[in-house]
């Protein structure tokens, strides 16, 4: 397998972008990124996606993006692991570019999810749950987040206010990245006392509905290495999943594939978790976070609480999580999350994050989940 | 790059399967080509699916399935490009085995389209065109076909009766296969009489909507060696897009996408056409078959017709052309018809092909297209 790397990133304003189609915000972003890398050549195509067909009836989704940026008659594959669709496309353009088989490859995850017509967003979400064993019941996300939430709680003591710390370490670091959706700051106070979704979670626990895209160009080591511009290798892929139905789960409270993806994408870089310096993980509710820290190993099971209130996440602290302000303030294009969160650990691998820098970071690991937890993709990155 | 062997397929009878759901039509299919691998692992698998998302309201597929098969929490993912995706999750899978990442891949196609809640077929099959350019102007894969029928017929002198020796071809090899949909002959006459779909496509001209699945076990070439069992080398691969919308193609009688992608499939192999001894290939319509003969280049331009009607692609001719029936005879559940296509060139390299078997065959070469070749997947296989 040949080494891979990452040479240039793109990411584009993401918010509900009423004025501009899946193919526009793509186009936007995939060009940032090509110009970012400084080639001409684009080999092959991956795009992640988890639903353009409910949500703007659009399937063969690559080969329409390929034509729309210009490249036809290049291969373009869409995958779809639901919100982890974009580490998915990342996996496929590594495994493609180590094969041998294409040398440039841009990655790029993209969903568009407001003013759409094809149907309401949070059935389209609702499919990356077991349709017979939990749809078909009424249960929808914030519902199954809500329900590990209450277990949790009652299994290891963690708070409403620990829950809502989340929120307001991410928004905190989210009021520093400009291309955030919800650029600022947000209280205890104000989560715990926010619009009630599904008891204990409210809105301000619970990331947004985002258009959105985020790119990123690959090609071997060594072709990156004469280019003569900056760089981050990938050193480590790990994918896992789990059953998608909560009720076949042994235990609520914990994200088993994010464990084995974590733990395979670190074997594979030769490194431990203690030598990473900064994560971006999967926080589509605050409770997805805390149970992120404890399967990726930075605290101990039924630890994440106290973790977060006691600091050891934030900017500064021990493992900063989520420095681009996560998926809570940043936003959610559930293909686009895992692309993204590539973009921001090559933009502080880089050295080039601006006020949200991790200082000296020269190891980043990227976290990015499907549904409850049916499946976890995670990337170890380092500048070289 | 590693070469890359299959070495087990499995398919179940495909039709009108009202009795079963997508997991379980999947799962028994599966479960017939791990059988057939004699195999205990898998190390990865790759699904091909258009859109569970529109047909069962299930995205997060490939979750779902690796649960359903009792195989987490092993990678699994699902791969889109329309009618193609079953040839994309193939060469997903190659390009899985061939990076040397994992050993022994599960690939399969699947889709349920019957006796389904999630929206009408012909809506879903229709967002493989371009929503906004051909979609919003109520334009579905009949009335698109018709238009390059009506095309070639205008440049080519293609006649009604051409088009229509094309499904009587397919159903004859598909009379011999008992796993088809629709196992019996048609006649030129019942062809040119049946029910106008979009004129001048009759429904004898259209493949059918159909459940089904289809799956193939792949390793490197050195382990199928050691398993002292037939198997099958996978000698290339190529995968082209194309403008989804027809309206921005140069001719709407050329498929620009198969040729390049079977060019570039067969380079990989250092084969040439004229090598290969059957091939499988994506006869949506009838007129289609007709384009993609051309486009492969097994005749000139324009030539796709009288080559049908001098019995050049049936069997005993020249290039025995989809010796398995079809999509027309055999069924097109759309995620797993390229798979399927693989499955039935596997079954001929290992002479295991019974009544429908091409005398000697060596080599095979399928074609798997998206849309109107908005997207071509073609892969040459050898026997060892």
């Amino acid at each position: 397998m040949r080494d891979v790397a990452v040479i240039g990133v793109g990411m584009t304003k993401w918010g509900e972008l009423w004025e501009k189609s899946l193919r526009t915000i793509f186009d936007e972003t995939a060009l940032l990124a090509i110009e970012d890398a400084g080639v001409e050549r684009i080999d092959s195509m991956v795009v992640g996606c988890m639903s353009s067909g409910l949500f703007v009836g659009q399937e063969h989704l690559a080969s329409l993006l390929a034509d729309s940026l210009g490249r036809i008659p290049i291969p373009a594959a869409r995958v779809e692991s639901a919100c982890s669709s974009g580490g998915l496309a990342l996996r496929q353009g590594f495994i493609e570019v180590a094969s041998g088989l294409s040398d440039v490859v841009l990655v790029a995850g993209v969903e568009k999810m407001t003013d759409v017509t094809g149907c309401e967003a949070t059935y389209a979400l609702g499919t990356a749950a077991d349709q017979e064993y939990e749809g078909y019941h009424g249960l929808t996300f914030p519902g199954l987040y809500a329900m590990m939430a209450v277990a949790h709680m009652h299994q290891y003591g963690t708070t409403r206010e620990q829950l809502a710390r989340v929120a307001v370490k991410n928004h905190e670091n989210g009021s520093k990245n400009p291309l955030a959706q919800f650029p600022f700051k947000v209280t205890v106070d104000a989560v715990v006392n926010s619009v009630l979704v599904a008891d204990p979670l409210r809105i301000l626990d619970c990331s947004p509905i985002t258009d959105g895209a985020a790119a990123v160009v690959l090609c071997p080591l060594d072709l990156a290495r004469k280019t003569g511009k900056p760089f981050v290798r990938i050193a480590g892929t790990g994918q896992a999943t789990d059953t998608i139905a909560l009720s076949s789960r042994k235990d609520l409270t914990w994200l088993e594939s994010t464990r084995v993806a974590a733990q395979k994408a670190l074997a594979m870089a030769g490194r431990k978790i203690d030598d990473i310096h900064l994560f971006e993980v999967h926080d589509c509710f605050t409770i997805a976070e805390i149970m992120i820290t404890e399967a990726l190993g930075l605290v101990g099971k039924g630890r994440g609480g106290p973790a977060v209130e006691e600091g050891l996440t934030s900017m500064g602290g021990k493992y900063p999580v989520n420095p681009s302000g996560g998926l809570k303030a940043k936003g959610h294009p559930v293909g686009a999350t895992g692309v993204a969160q590539a973009v921001e650990a090559v933009k502080q691998l880089r050295g080039e994050a601006g006020e949200r820098q991790v200082k000296g970071a020269k190891r980043a690991l990227t976290q990015n989940m499907g549904g409850t937890g049916g499946s976890s993709v995670v990337h170890v990155f380092e500048a070289e």
